[in-house]
C-alpha cells in the first residue's frame, strides 16, 4: 500500500467513526448524509488495487504451518524433555545461521541434493538453507578446529521435500540433533547415541519401537561380495536405503534399470537384506562363505558384535535389531546406522497411520574433512530425533479430547466487582508482577464480572482477587479460589505473602504441562 | 566430492593405518616402502579437485555466526528471563514459519523493504525470510480469523543490512515479541507493554536505560502543523527516525532534497522534535498555537498523557521519556510508538560503545486488516526486544573474565582407576542416568586417571565415581567430591541414593548458570 494511501485509511476510519458517532447520537439525517458524503469521497480516493488489500490467497509457504498456543505448549514440553536427556548425557548447546554458503552444503546429501532450498542472488554471498544439523556442525568443527565436542543442537532445517503434512512431514522442521566429536574407542560414543534415543522415546511415551542398527562397511563388504562395483556403493546404497517404502521386487528394478546393477548381483543383495536378528546373526555372518573373505565385511560385523553387546550393558539390547535392510540415504555415513521406528500404526485424526522412522542417525568419519584445507578428520557419531511425527501425534491426541494443555500459566486474575477500578487494578498488578506473581487483567475499563470470570475458568487461572467498593473501604479485597468459587477476605496490606501461600497450597502447576 | 572418490578416501585412510602399524611394529623398510608405494598409489588416483577438499574460505555467511557452548549458555540464560516476564504477564507463545509468501511483506516495511532476504524461484511458491515477528503475526490473527490474543514469539529474524557484528547488529538475530492483539480501551494494553520492557531490562541487569514514548498521530499533526503535505507524512518520518545517527543539520538536508520538504516547514518541524520531557511538556503542547488546531495532534497528546498517567500507576514513570524526536522507521505504526535505550556507553572489548535501541514496537491499528479481504481490523500493540545487542554486552563480559558460566550440567563422572573398566562403568552409568541423575563418562577404553579429575575439574563437575579393583571386589565404590578432593568408600548397591544424598548437600547449581 502507498503511503499516501496509508493516510487515506486511517482518514477514512476516522470519518467512518465520526458517522457511526452521529448515528448513536441520533443527529439529524442531514448532518449526518453530509458526513457519510465525505466518507464516500474519501473512499473514491483510493486506489482500486489498495481498495483490495488482500488479493492473495492467504495461507503459509506450501509445506509450512503456524503453531498455535495449544502446539506450542505440547511442542516446548517434548522439546523440554528431550533437552532434558541430552544435558543427563553432558551434552552442551551450540547453534549455527539458518544459512549457509552453499558449497558447505554441496556434494554431502547424494540424490536428496536436489531438495536443498537455495536463496536469491540479491547480490552478495550464494546462499542455501540448512538441510539439516550434521553438515553444519562438521563446518563447525572444521572451522573452528575443534577435536572433541558433545553437542546438541535443536533447530529448524528445510527440505524441498513432497510435504505430507497430516503425517507429520514438513518442508520446515525441528530436528533435535546429539553427536560426540572425538578420537575415541570403538563403537562407545556410538552406543550411548543409542542409549540416548531410548531415553527420549521412553521419555515423551509415543509407544513401542524397534531402533534398527546396521554398518556402512558391512553395506560396503556385501555390496562386494555381490559383484558391485565399488564405483557403484553409494548409489546401491540410496537405492536399498528405500526397502521401508518400496517392496523388494520394485528395489530390485531400480538397481538393475537406474544402477546398471547386473540382475545376478540384485539377487544376491536380496538374500542378504531380508536378514535381521542380534548378535547370533552376526556370527552367523561372520562365518559366511562371500562375506568372510571380505575386509570391509569383517570390521563392520565386528563392529556391530561389540555395539549390541554395548547396548546390553546399558540394558536397551531387547531394544535394537540389527537389520541389513537398513542403509540410510545420507552419503556421508562411514560406519553404524541406526533408525528408531515405532512398532504400531498410530492413530491420526480418525484413520491408523504407518509413522515410519522417528530417530536416525550414525557414524561419519569423514565429513569434517571435508572442510579441513588438510583433510584432517575428527570422527564423528551422532543421531537426530525427528520431533514434528511426535508433535502429530500428540495434537491428535489434544484433538481427539484424549490430552488437555493449559497454554498460559497465569496464577493470579485481578478482577473488579463494579466500576472505576481500572487504576486500583493496574496498582494491584504492579505489586503482585513485582512479587513475581504471573498475573493478568482486563483491558478494558469496566469489564462485567461474569466475563472476568468466565476467562479465569476457560484459562485455569486458580485464584482472582476480586476488588469491591466496599472491601476496598475498609482495606479489604475479596480472594476467590476458581474451582471452588470459595471467596474469603483479605487484607490489601498483606495479598502478596497471602496469594503466595494460598498458590503454595494449591501446588499450582505452573509449567503449563497437561492437567 | 564423488561417490568413487568417497570409497578411495576410505582405502587411503585403511592404508595410512596400516603403514603406520608397520611402521610401529618396526617391520623390516622393505615390507614397509611396499605398502607406501601403494599408498601414494591410492593417492594418485584422487582427481585434483578433490585432493583439496576445501576450496572456499570456511565462514558462516555475511553478518551471522555460531554460538558456541559459552555463549549459547549466556543466551540461553537470558531467553529465559525474558520468557519467564512474558509469562508473568500471562502471555502464551506462537510460532510461524521462517519464510512468508513474497507478498505477505510487500508494502509493510517502507524504505526498509530492500533488506529483505528473497528465496530462490526453484518452481513453486515466491518466498522471503521473515524481517520480524509482526507482520507474520498479522498475517497469522487475519488467516485464523482471530480478534484478541496475547502472545510472545521469540525467533530469528533476517535482514540484508550492513552488519556492525562487534556492537550486536547482524543480518540473522533474535527478536523477542511481546503483542496484545484486541479492542481494548486506551493505552491500558499499550502502557503494559512498557512494563514489560522494564521487567525484562531489569531482570537482565543491563544498566541505566530510558524508555523513549511518541505517538504517530501527534506525528502526523506536527508534520500537518508544520506545513507537510499528508502524502508526504511517512517518508518525512522516516527521516526524523534517523536524528538517533544524524544531526539536525543533516536530517534537515535529507528532508528538504530527498523528501521535497520546504527548507520553512523543516525549521517548523526541527523546533519541535527537540523537545522532551513528561507529562507537563504534553500540557503545554495541547496549548500550542499549531498544534492545538489539529485533531490528530490533540488525540495524540492526549493519548501520550495518559500512558503517562498508566505508567505511573506501574511505578515505571522514572523510566519514560516523552520525545518528539522518536519517530520509527517502520510504515506500520499508527498510534503509541516506543524505544529502550541505553543511558550510558557500554564497555565491548577494550572500548565503551554506543549500544543504541535495545527494544521498541507501538501500536499497529491497520496491519491485520491488510491481510483481510474485508479489511477487517484487528488493533494491535506490541515490543521487541532485541536481545543481540544485550548478548554482545554479556560476551564481552565473559570474555574480559568478568563473568563465568558453565557449559555443562552434569553432576556425577564416573571414572576408572585401572585398565579395564569400561564394562563396568557402562553399568553404573547406566544405572545413573535411569535414574536421572546427570552422568559421564570417558568414551575411551582406558583412560588416565588424570585426565578423567582433569575433565571434572574443567567442567565444574562436582561428584566423580571412581571404580578400583580392590573397592570393586568388596562391592564398594570411591566417591570424590572434586571441589574438596575428598574421597569416601560407598557401597556399590547405594550408590543412586548415596549420589542424590551428596547432590542435594552440595546444592548443586545445575542450570548452567554463573559460578
Amino acid at each position: 500500500m502507498a503511503e499516501n494511501q496509508e493516510v487515506l485509511v486511517q482518514k477514512i476510519k476516522e470519518q467512518g467513526d465520526l458517522v457511526r458517532k452521529l448515528k448513536a447520537a441520533k443527529e439529524s439525517n442531514e448532518k449526518i448524509q453530509e458526513e457519510v458524503a465525505k466518507l464516500l469521497a474519501l473512499k473514491n480516493q483510493i486506489s482500486p488495487e489498495d481498495a483490495a488489500p488482500q488479493k492473495f490467497t492467504l495461507k503459509t509457504p506450501k509445506g509450512t504451518k503456524d503453531y498455535n498456543p495449544q502446539q506450542m505448549t505440547i511442542r516446548n514440553n517434548v522439546l523440554q524433555k528431550i533437552t532434558e536427556v541430552f544435558k543427563k548425557h553432558g551434552a552442551e548447546c551450540i547453534d549455527t545461521p539458518v544459512f549457509e554458503l552453499k558449497e558447505v552444503l554441496t556434494g554431502k546429501y547424494g540424490e536428496d541434493s536436489k531438495l536443498i532450498y537455495d536463496l536469491k542472488d540479491q547480490g552478495g554471498e550464494i546462499l542455501s538453507l540448512r538441510y539439516d544439523l550434521t553438515v553444519p556442525l562438521a563446518r563447525y568443527l572444521a572451522m573452528s578446529k575443534i577435536n572433541t565436542l558433545k553437542r546438541y543442537h535443536i533447530a529448524k532445517v528445510y527440505r524441498r521435500d513432497n510435504p505430507a503434512m497430516t503425517r507429520g512431514r514438513y518442508r520446515e522442521f525441528y530436528q533435535c540433533d546429539f553427536d560426540i566429536a572425538g578420537q575415541y574407542d570403538l563403537m562407545v560414543p556410538d552406543a550411548e547415541c543409542l542409549k540416548v534415543v531410548t531415553e527420549i522415546l521412553d521419555a515423551i511415551e509415543i509407544g513401542p519401537y524397534v531402533l534398527k542398527v546396521n554398518h556402512r562397511r558391512l553395506l560396503d563388504g556385501m555390496f562386494e561380495a555381490c559383484g558391485v562395483s565399488a564405483a557403484n556403493f553409494r548409489a546401491t546404497c540410496s537405492t536399498v536405503d528405500k526397502l521401508d517404502k518400496l517392496t523388494w521386487e520394485e528395489v530390485r528394478t531400480e538397481m538393475i534399470n537406474e544402477k546398471g546393477i547386473s540382475p545376478e548381483a540384485a539377487d544376491r543383495i536380496g538374500k542378504y537384506v531380508r536378514l535381521n536378528g542380534g548378535s547370533e546373526l552376526a556370527d552367523k555372518l561372520l562365518k559366511d562363505e562371500q562375506l568372510s573373505k571380505i575386509k570391509a565385511a569383517i570390521e563392520g560385523l565386528e563392529g556391530i558384535k561389540l555395539l549390541l553387546n554395548y547396548c546390553e550393558l546399558f540394558g536397551i539390547e531387547d531394544k535394537i535389531l540389527f537389520d541389513l535392510s537398513l542403509a540410510r540415504g545420507l552419503d556421508y555415513y562411514t560406519g553404524v546406522i541406526y533408525e528408531a521406528v515405532l512398532s504400531e500404526p498410530i492413530k491420526i485424526g480418525n484413520e491408523f497411520q504407518t509413522v515410519g522412522s522417528i530417530a536416525g542417525g550414525g557414524r561419519y568419519d569423514n565429513l569434517v574433512g571435508m572442510f579441513d584445507s588438510k583433510n584432517k578428520q575428527v570422527p564423528c557419531v551422532g543421531v537426530s530425533v525427528g520431533v514434528e511425527r511426535i508433535f502429530s501425534v500428540l495434537e491428535a491426541k489434544l484433538e481427539a479430547g484424549e490430552m488437555k494443555v493449559r497454554t498460559n500459566e497465569v496464577e493470579v486474575y485481578v478482577a473488579s466487582a463494579q466500576k472505576n477500578f481500572l487504576e486500583e487494578r493496574m496498582k494491584i498488578c504492579t505489586e503482585l508482577w513485582n512479587a513475581g506473581i504471573k498475573t493478568e487483567h482486563s483491558y478494558k475499563k469496566n469489564p462485567k464480572m461474569l466475563t472476568q470470570l468466565q476467562h479465569c475458568e476457560e484459562n485455569g487461572i486458580p485464584l482472582a482477587v476480586v476488588l469491591g467498593e466496599s472491601e476496598l473501604k475498609r482495606g479489604m479485597v475479596k480472594v476467590r479460589n476458581i474451582s471452588t468459587r470459595k471467596e474469603d477476605e483479605v487484607s490489601r496490606d498483606k495479598l502478596v505473602d497471602e496469594l503466595r501461600t494460598r498458590l503454595a497450597a494449591l501446588n499450582v502447576n505452573v509449567n503449563g504441562h497437561a492437567a
